[in-house]
């Protein structure tokens, strides 16, 4: 695919997305004032309810109940260069551990009332055998067995990038499709806050040191070894970086080029995204620099204890929901505010208004 | 009453209240360490799990199905003082409402599977015709119409601070003897804040601007009178700031002394409690005084937008779960963490172990 192509399927992709809409949003701010409340009462629950207004285009919103958890899962060469707490092999482990559902994004899923995909797109291990379970696990979009390891190789080579991204889009295509009316894309793999760290950097051109995290809990000589790696990538991305399918290519990986592409496709097709971790803030960066209103159609999740998740946020202009010290991925920040969201839509569409209930308004 | 049998009631209580099961906390901490995640990655969750595992005695921690939302409906005198945006019949009217089912608290425990009780402990208005509706409406514990304007005159006498506080026992009670397994004690009554703050401010010892917040929303000329109403109110309560019965004649109302036994009768009973906004945390800080230990017991929902409302949990050692800006009270904040609690308790409960699944635990 030519530097052309690239710009011109991205630029197709950023053409399609719209703002949510205006009228909605009005609406809703509206009602907000007309319900049995103290003005305001309810604070981020009515930026929330404005929020669902706008992206489900109608006021009052209506209540969220085809909720779709999508795991990006693949390994990252990374790993071996040593910054993780964990070995590699864990990454296929814990795939057959959602898809028998004893995973947390598992247990988070049945409570919030949230269907599990999850994808193989780079895992280093054959899942062609393994059947679908408590999850759906889809094998279809392998890339390759593990991405690249991005201080010394590209992740990915230019056509594995375009591969996963269209993957990206087709995935939020099929859940769109059959009904989806909240997507929460989730990340599993071994070594990916490194990627993330990297990606976050380099687009907010922040310093290795304040963007590498502890990740699953690596002691400090880990942690040295993880900033030298993420300085590595950064300065390996500078030339690349007006390029977004070749900056996945080069410092990210199949599951990040992959919900990138499901993230604009999400905004695309005007179905609104919580984001979850530092994965999916670095997938979302990226997204941004292809269409800066795709960010309109997501809201963020949470807060985790990775310092570069913070520094993404900021830059997307979004603030998290809940902020738990969470740093396990998988979704769990996200579908741990779905609750939220849904109680937004809940005291929008069930309160009485002041009329309605006979209760005087203020003086 | 005298001073001697007031003391009475209360040692006896507070040599009821017990800690939670440290052995149960031990086993949760164990747990969490064996379960498919990195050491730590859930955050906040997995000390919340630790925390149900106390109060429930056993790990890993059983699911809450009985939650029950208790709203303590009084009126205060102080909203003679204009220190409200909303004028005081707004108390009777919101009564009807939440028994109707068209308040927030409605919405809120529909979506958190919660069942909604309200007490009338001092709504001025007769509310006897009132029929249970969506919540069961409760008239039996009617102490007075409206509670005394405390920059002036006390809130009650003390045989009435003394009824509604024995109110609260026998509520918290009724719910611990049909199945509770979590309560949330709510607030509803234009004016609230101005006691809750008084009362904040004489135990924690800060000056009347700084423990003084907007309520539901009044302008700055409000909020000059409201602090001076607040000042008055505290310098009346140091007499009585060993006594907190008659404390909460003092300053606080029938509906604060009932939530103070409430609360207290709760600890007594091994029952954890969600606390929500600044009424409930004044009254945890009274019913602190009664029984330092009490407080193992509760969890703090959120952090509302009232300045006394961080002040109170500082000094109660509790960290809230959510910050969303919300000033409603009606339980909102303590409702929306409910879902956290059932997460905790589920990640617990569900997940697989490294050794179920087959997962290779860190290097």
């Amino acid at each position: 695919m030519t530097e052309a192509a690239r710009t011109a399927l991205l630029a197709k992709l950023a053409e399609q997305i719209e703002r949510p809409d205006e009228s909605a949003r009005t609406a809703a701010r509206e009602r907000q004032l007309m319900l049995t409340k103290p003005t305001g009462a309810l604070g981020r629950l009515e930026e929330l309810s404005v929020w669902l207004a706008g992206v489900q285009g109608r006021s009052p919103t209506r209540t969220l109940e085809q909720v779709r958890v999508v795991v990006f899962a693949g390994d990252h060469g990374v790993a071996g260069a040593g910054v993780s707490a964990y070995p590699a092999a864990v990454t296929a482990q814990m795939v057959r551990n959602v898809v028998s559902g004893g995973a947390a994004v598992n247990a988070l899923a049945r409570l919030a009332g949230a269907t599990v995909r999850i994808v193989d797109l780079a895992v280093d291990a054959d899942l062609s055998d393994l059947r679908s379970g408590s999850a759906e696990l889809v094998v279809a979009h392998k890339v390759r067995r593990g991405s690249g390891r991005i201080d010394t190789e590209d992740a990915l080579t230019r056509a594995e990038a375009e591969q996963a991204f269209r993957s990206g889009l087709a995935l939020a295509d099929a859940e769109i499709d059959s009904g989806a009316d909240l997507l929460v894309p989730a990340d599993l793999g071994i070594g990916n806050t490194t990627p993330a760290a990297a990606l976050i950097g380099a687009l907010t051109r922040n310093d290795a040191s304040l963007v590498t995290g502890r990740g699953t809990g690596i002691d400090d000589a880990t942690w040295m070894r993880k900033c030298a790696v993420v300085r590595d990538a950064m300065r390996r991305a500078r030339p690349v970086l007006g390029d977004q399918l070749l900056l996945l290519a080069t410092i990210g990986g199949a599951d990040f080029a992959a919900m990138t592409g499901f993230l604009l496709q999400a905004s695309a097709r005007r179905t609104p995204v919580v984001l979850d971790g530092v994965m999916s803030a670095a997938s979302a960066l990226v997204a941004q620099r292809v269409a800066f209103r795709a960010v309109d159609w997501w809201v963020a999740g949470h807060l985790s204890s990775e310092p570069a998740h913070a520094l993404a946020l900021h830059r997307l202009s979004l603030k998290p929901l809940l902020d738990l010290d969470l740093r396990l991925g998988e979704g769990s920040g996200a579908l741990l505010a779905v609750p939220l969201l849904k109680a937004a839509a809940a005291t929008m569409a069930e309160m009485a208004t002041f009329d309605e209930a006979g209760v005087s308004d203020r003086d």
